[in-house]
């Protein structure tokens, strides 16, 4: 009874898996505010040309370089988990696995994709990053990142969390990021929003928008900007998780997975897990891929396919994605990683082309499904994980049902220590679920109208 | 340049070493309230009788049970990280090794002991588990094992630490246990101490108080107590962490360590790791062993070996420990796991033979070797831990100025995530250092004087 499958070094992979070239269709290209298509050379002064050329690229497989191996194996090859007491508990005939991605310092996969963008950035000759924060998993790991390879980082986080959460400002300060309420007195975009509105809980689209603008004004030359999620490369360096997977299933001679399940906000988790099923998938095999979304913000399962900014200020280029429009204010659910409004191109390109089937979860289903998992397998998840721990336990019921002894695998894509709160507030009864209403979902997509259209 | 060393689940040690019969002078034996030897049979209420035969056992080496194992491999072998960013830093010579037990679930090597009396509790038909935590680190860690091995958990956490740390209470009600603040209205003794002091902080030794109670007068005979630390099967379960290492150490060719480094509250984090090193060090060879402590809780520095209490409320037996008397209240600093009045009678009786020589640091210079090691090793560790951090730092610094290419070895007993509270304080200029008072000194080890000697 193998509870645990484990890597050693010499068997992490030595390349990443692209997707875009293996889409039906071929990803659209992002627009500028004039609807014209972006070329490489015009998002040169936010992101190094070495990430840009990922983030375009039409190769398969890419290198992942030897330095950026050494610095994931301080905690990668992450486990893969054989979920036998949580099946014993659903007393279902399935296998359950997941991917343990909480094992990271900062506690989630994003040090994944923020290793390999500060280690791109130093090759480049960058010494500063900027970049945005919500719930504040992005900037730690950003910052985290920061220390280890060598960098300046600057992190915008949204004034409502870095009052709420505090201890995310802590984590960065002690990485050596620096952590800002957004809106800031140091930008335009920041100083124009505090003087029309002075009390503003602040956004990530604000919080975008000052990242942005202080990565491109700096005259040094020697600043960027880093994304979390939504883009091609973030995706692509996301992908680690899921090929080792295959590996550590091969190791034991699992050589079928029926179901492979992640949640998705910007998409990164569920992309770094399932493009390498979607692989196998768009090659013949029989597999059920599952983006989980919260109801209370169903941009995969509701909202139109379609280009859309990636911020509320319109600073980032047009991209092509489900959108619930770039104004769409959330509601304030505890899954802070799952609040966007977009969805990542390719993700939405997946779902587009029929490849992958995303679900609506509501959130007392997940935090009840996130208890059950902490009390049979011990791991407390993160809120946002607790959705795809939700659709896994949907599906191995399902599996009893119909009597199969399926295959189903997870990303465990965070731990959820630095929010407990929200499992507090769901002992003291005080959450409840919310389905987007059809009105709002009009309206919130009404910004969409005047854009060019896919 | 291997950063990293990991074993196989086949390779995980079998056997716990237990340092008893190895002392060069026998442990004096516990004493009851009337200064006569306790037998096994007096502890039954108290404990199992398969651990009672744990504590008192003279055999150097014991069984590990596999099913035991099973759990521990959930999240063990613990990787053991080679400190290159770090030693880089200091410019040193010396090699620094780190095991990291703050990989666990609940972010501790507590975990290693908690899953251990769970098992054993269990095989003994025991239903119900009772403890005291101050900090929350155990009572979290006897919920997540209790979650595990199928029994009840209730914890009496200290009034102050529960309101202060309201999250460690959710940590443990998520994995199933019921912890409330001591004194509570369910005890004897809790509520004598209401009565008398309304609004009392509570203390460690009400809470044992408490917690022991309801386990002896539990008629169905169901329920027992637990202990985090101090007790000699405590230490003997840790001792898994040092033999790992050895393993690693051996893969990797590194035959000699010169300095072992573990910060002791209790005892039980540098136990583990430095007892197999006791043991090399009784059969001839050279090496350092250093127990950290903080200044203002001196206990292995400053305090008299002797007989004394466990508890303020001389609830447990008389153990032979260095102590600074059963009624000591340390300073509020923020290391709270380091803050017991006593020492594991095992490692006092290894300072005593002269085996190991503890060491007493500062808090502003843990915080800042912690800040240190964060920013090059990309971990933020406990409060507890940066003791033996910064211990480390000191002799790296040490083998620099001798020019000597030392092997330092330290406990990485837990991360600091659930602690962030520490670094801001510190960040933001208020924390001071504080070494106890030579009349403080005075005044706590009087309860000593009626007391027996050793």
């Amino acid at each position: 009874m193998q509870v645990k499958v484990v890597l050693r070094e010499d068997e992490m992979p030595r390349q990443w898996y692209n997707l875009a070239p293996d889409l039906p269709t071929p990803l659209p290209t992002p627009l500028g505010p004039d609807g014209k298509p972006i070329s490489p050379d015009m998002l040169a002064p936010v992101f190094p040309m070495n990430l840009i050329e990922q983030e375009v690229s039409q190769e398969r497989w890419i290198d992942i370089p030897e330095e950026v191996l050494a610095l994931l194996y301080r905690w990668r090859p992450t486990p893969l988990h054989r979920a036998y007491a949580l099946e014993k508990y659903l007393g279902t005939p399935a296998k359950i696995y997941y991917k343990n991605e909480s094992v990271s310092p900062p506690g989630s996969h994003k040090p994944n994709t923020a290793i390999a963008q500060a280690w791109y950035n130093k090759q480049f000759g960058i010494e500063r990053l900027t970049t945005e924060t919500g719930a504040g998993q992005w900037g730690s790991a950003l910052a985290f990142a920061g220390a280890l390879v060598g960098l300046e980082v600057k992190v915008y986080m949204v004034r409502i969390s870095f009052d709420q959460k505090p201890f995310r400002k802590i984590m960065m300060e002690t990485w050596g990021g620096k952590c800002i309420p957004s809106p800031s007195p140091y930008t335009n975009a920041g100083r124009k929003i505090l003087e029309e509105q002075p009390d503003t809980p602040g956004s990530l689209g604000i919080a975008i928008s000052e990242a942005i603008e202080e990565a491109v004004t700096d005259s040094s030359g020697k600043t960027r900007y880093t994304l979390g999620s939504v883009l091609n490369h973030v995706m692509l360096h996301q992908t680690i998780i899921g090929l080792e997977v295959k590996k550590q299933l091969e190791k034991i001679g699992e050589n079928k997975v029926d179901v492979v399940i992640g949640c998705a906000g910007g998409g990164s988790n569920f992309a770094g897990l399932a493009f390498p099923f979607v692989y196998d998938k768009i090659n013949g095999a029989q597999i059920d891929i599952i983006p989980v979304e919260p109801a209370s913000c169903p941009t995969m399962t509701r909202a139109p396919y379609t280009y859309d900014f990636g911020d509320i200020a319109k600073m980032t280029p047009l991209l092509p994605m489900y959108s619930l429009g770039h104004a769409f204010i959330p509601p304030p659910i505890h899954a802070g990683g799952l609040r966007y409004h977009g969805m990542a191109p390719l993700v939405s390109g997946a779902i587009k082309s029929g490849l992958i089937t995303p679900r609506a979860l509501h959130q007392l289903e997940c935090y009840e499904a996130a208890v059950t998992f902490a009390r049979t397998e011990g791991i407390i998840v993160a809120p946002e994980t607790s959705h795809a721990v939700a659709a896994a336990i949907q599906e191995a019921k399902k599996a009893k049902e119909e009597g199969k002894e399926k295959v189903i695998l997870f990303n465990l894509s965070g731990h959820g220590l630095m929010d407990l709160t929200g499992y507090q507030k769901y002992f003291e009864g005080e959450l409840h679920d919310y389905a987007l209403p059809d009105e709002e979902l009009q309206k919130s997509t009404k910004v969409l109208e005047g854009l060019p259209k896919l």
